[in-house]
């Protein structure tokens, strides 16, 4: 790790004189508010914060901090769950809250251009009057900035894709000043390196992303749920293959494991059974077509051995269909008052799926501890979710993820599927890549040579 | 450019000892066979053939050659349209040729793992047993490496994606000798540096792909076409706005201008009127989908002010009315037999497409030379056809060209959406990208120290 300089005054004078006195904060409500995200990674705040207004500001602010080698951390809603922008090293929180301009809606094109800092959820609401959505849901409202550079997806991914599958063209920061563009907002692009898909999970270790152009889809008129009990993972995700290989394209298909049905169906308006669960969405253009394919998604169930299978075209019954898997992490959370969750992401080809689960299950019985299963099963992600309230539990819960991690990759899998690298997954990239890590590092220090950029993520220790 | 060695007898000596003596030739028929591609471009030899029977043999063979200073450039199926795998500066002519195994199929998966050499055609053949295919489909039998290497896309990007969107995990081979691995056999990946991405279209200058795991679609069963005629391309683009809005998902939506339509409509079997044309194909799970959409699509047309509609469900019309579209290029050549033909390959977004149109209709009317359009108007990709038998009228053909790419890129859009950068988009690189040339400049020296992958390609004239 490089040495850092300290936020001197000057350097703060240097920042209010880029951004503005108001845009430029040490006050500690400001620094502790953005000390921490989502997950269960501990606080750590930076020295100053810094609010730009403006690409050329962010560009200008990062030319500053490579010169005098100060740490930055883009920080965008703190809704990321793998501690991505914790600013471990202190220096400048570089805040994105304060460019949140939609910057122009090219409707024609099913694209918008946005500022980083915007909410997705509040981007969708603004788009709403013209017809169109941005794809990617990871719940939060996470910003799409952040969303970018972990490449977030979420359950509709199945059929939208990830955020990287989802933006077109972006303006970066580089740590030298540098303000550049990527791709561009042709949807066919085939004109030298896709340095947009490079700046895509980055994580702020490359660059900041100062504006984007994402795409959109037409909002959807026909939209159909349904819930299906399997007696075995097993024939769950036989249901899942079957499903996708019918050309169906649902727009989610989310597992539960039995252990977590049970839990939540203890809870207010959930109708479950103690069975492993299918969530399933399905978008269709017309109304005709979405009943031919609940219709055949039922035959399918049914057929791999669905202990009970409802679906429903009906919004408030969809709602009602859809609230135990939308209300988990809170009637998990209200479940165990006073411990945190430690949240794991590996995903796996979904073949795998079933051994993964088996595995995972396994972990639970020899260590016995309480862990719950959830997961994208139409992209073979899953999240554990494991409740803890000590240090030596939480040591356990870093002890049962890596074992799950290892065997996700064994799998033909990965590490993270869309929380990012961030600070918990480093260690496991080197397994993960091989060689293929050194060439990243090497990218690395040719965009940061001072390693100002989000310092701590993905390579830490890289160099022992 | 950096100076390169000559090859040697103790050079091809080494080869042989790496791949085996029959792998490696200098006959001029192996060598002039191997000299250009479908492009316009002029034609150079390399000074040897190699066909390195595996990933390792491709390693050992780039890091002969770049101790020994010999320029590298691999070669696929050699269909490529913008000179992209021509041997500009002599040295190893790396052909993939006898790399053509499938590795595994992984059905469960939609996924199948493949050596670059192997034919998209041959590869869909072999595939048809699982019920899958691969979704990029660029017309010629294409290897898998090459259109990876280039990011081919054609007429069913508009629902599959370019190839960049079909591809998960890669082998890379480094200038260096070392043998990589980039991506995951998971849908979901967000573990690090999008590495995969960056050798996607990177076009064999930063590495050699020796392998590669494609998604795969289930097979369509519902098939439907429908070709609409327009008085102005103007009406024929707020078709296709209004299609792609409607949710209908068309897997091609492509377009041919009246000029192009009146030229192909002199020959066998073809049923055009002198109108701007679309032609429309929709894959769909079921037939009720398909007839419900079809209805759909000829509503949307007839609104819009079409001239004339027509749409079938059966294969055998379905053959038909695309005939023209399908043959277009061999016809326009039998028109011209003895002149060759100019292509180029720009992309917009898809509100600019009838500016384009319009611009590149002016430079016809204003240079007073036969120019045809056609285009996948579904990604606002379209290509001039120019006829041209000089070097007189294709020293024109390069100045028209260059001002449609200017143009292209005025409008928000691209020198090249499938073809590449090649030999002849190069000089429009700077304009394209900006500094985010230096960048992509940056990271092929990283990778590429000593120039040897690819020569001429891409950045030709950088350090000018």
């Amino acid at each position: 790790m490089p040495a850092f300089a300290v936020v001197t005054s000057d350097i703060i004078a240097q920042l209010q004189s880029i951004a503005g006195v108001e845009q430029v904060s040490i006050a500690q409500a400001d620094l502790a508010l953005r000390a921490r995200d989502q997950s269960h990674h501990a606080a750590h705040p930076g020295d100053v914060v810094v609010w730009p207004q403006t690409g050329q500001q962010v560009a200008d602010i990062l030319r500053l901090a490579n010169a005098c080698r100060i740490p930055v951390t883009p920080w965008g809603m703190g809704t990321s769950l793998e501690g991505n922008p914790i600013p471990l090293y202190g220096g400048i929180l570089l805040s994105l809250e304060r460019m949140t301009r939609i910057v122009a809606v090219h409707a024609d094109d099913f694209q918008v251009t946005v500022e980083p800092g915007i909410g997705h959820k509040d981007l969708n609401a603004a788009l709403a009057r013209h017809g169109l959505f941005f794809g990617p849901d990871p719940g939060a409202n996470a910003s799409i900035g952040g969303m970018l550079a972990n490449n977030a997806a979420g359950i509709r991914t199945v059929k939208y894709g990830a955020s990287k599958d989802n933006v077109l063209q972006m303006r970066v920061a580089l740590a030298d000043g540098r303000l550049i563009r990527v791709g561009s907002r042709s949807v066919k692009q085939s004109a030298g390196y896709d340095l947009l898909h490079l700046f895509v999970g980055s994580e702020g270790t490359l660059g900041v992303i100062t504006e984007a152009t994402l795409k959109l889809y037409p909002i959807v008129e026909h939209m159909g749920a349904a819930l299906a009990a399997f007696d075995s993972v097993a024939d769950a995700v036989q249901a899942v293959v079957a499903i996708r290989g019918s050309g169906l394209d649902p727009a989610a298909l989310e597992f539960m494991d039995a252990a977590h049905a049970t839990m939540l169906r203890e809870a207010e308006g959930v109708n479950l059974s103690d069975h492993a669960t299918l969530f399933m969405e399905f978008h269709t253009p017309n109304a005709q077509a979405l009943e031919t394919g609940l219709s055949l998604v039922g035959s399918i169930c049914e057929e791999l051995g669905a202990v009970s299978f409802r679906a429903t075209t009906d919004p408030a019954e969809r709602r009602r269909l859809w609230h135990a898997r939308h209300a988990s992490y809170e009637i998990s959370v209200r479940k165990y008052p006073d411990q945190q969750f430690y949240l794991g992401d590996v995903a796996v080809p979904i073949s795998a799926y079933p051994a993964l689960v088996q595995y995972i299950e396994q972990v639970r019985t020899d260590y016995g501890v309480p862990l719950y299963l959830i997961g994208h099963a139409g992209d073979g992600n899953i999240h554990v979710e494991l409740p803890y309230a000590t240090d030596e539990e939480y040591a356990r819960c870093v002890k049962i993820n890596g074992l799950i991690v290892r065997q996700a990759q064994d799998l033909g899998g990965t590490a993270t599927g869309e929380h990012g690298v961030g600070i918990g997954k480093a260690r496991h990239m080197r397994d993960e890549h091989g060689e293929a890590l050194d060439v990243m590092y090497d990218i690395k220090r040719l965009l940061d040579p001072n390693g100002i950029l989000n310092p701590g993520k993905i390579f830490p220790g890289h160099d022992e």
